[in-house]
């Protein structure tokens, strides 16, 4: 019975497709998910790739995953990671996988001399908050989430002023 | 009396670190702040950057900057754009200078085909947070953020237990 965690290959993709799927479920938004195989190879795969993948093997078989990329804070002056997704498979839970997967996450962003690793978690989701406070966490409670994404983005990058200028001089 | 916004250059980098210093200030957090100006140059102008940098000039004088970077959903199985820092200094504000910013990261965002541009705002920061739904921001209030930094950071990648044996051997 071993675990051990190693770097996401071209092959994971759909694996790693699976894991995202799982994760959304359990964070109860099912039907969020619009990723597809090939879009997770061209950005996570290529010469410059926007996110990094650890996979945890146990016994041979895929038990978790963390992928994560780099951010950068402008008080540090310096990278750090953001850790995207965190998921060990039921079955495979008690284990020791996440927390060896976040030990492993953590362990890449010191070696990258980053000074944070910082992540969310959803406010209903006690037992991994639990989990994070015990690995020496700290929630930054004072700051909300701000997004602007769909119609809204579009509206507000002028694409939308501009389709309808162009419209109106087709006319 | 006219706004320009503008990529940032090497030379911008003195101003790009007093911009920061600034919105410190103005988050309360004055001594938050151990960027400098070569870790910045570094970070933010090499052959693989960290992180990309708007700057404002309103009648050739630096009003504002944005500072962002891009992140990765694995919802939409696509790049985002993080805004790390938006601000305006306190003689320019009132001219739009906010807005235009903000439009020219949401239009870099649309360009690369992102589907979301997100940041953080302060729960205190009033004046922000209206602005921001004026513009058709959400409020992700369900995600509460976890950082791991410091001695934290550095016990959770085991560095602190290999320091603590490699002492012990040395015995």
């Amino acid at each position: 019975m071993a675990t051990t965690i190693r770097t996401a290959t071209e092959a994971d993709v759909p694996q790693i497709l699976a894991f995202i799927r799982a994760l959304a479920t359990y964070e109860r938004a099912p039907d969020a998910v619009s990723a597809t195989e090939a879009g997770l190879l061209r950005d996570g795969f290529g010469p410059n790739p926007f996110y990094s993948c650890l996979i945890a093997d146990h016994d041979g078989r895929p038990a978790g995953f963390a992928l994560y990329f780099f951010n950068y804070s402008t008080w540090e002056g310096r990278p750090g990671i953001y850790l995207e997704d965190l998921f060990v498979q039921p079955e495979f839970r008690g284990l020791g996988i996440g927390k060896a997967l976040l030990q492993k996450v953590a362990a890449v962003a010191v070696e990258k001399e980053c000074r944070r690793l910082q992540w969310e978690v959803l406010d209903w989701n006690t037992p991994a908050i639990d989990f994070y406070r015990a690995m020496g966490a700290e929630f930054l409670d004072e700051w909300r989430n701000v997004r602007v994404s769909g119609e809204a983005l579009q509206q507000l990058a002028g694409v939308a002023a501009l389709v309808a200028e162009q419209a109106e001089s087709a006319k």
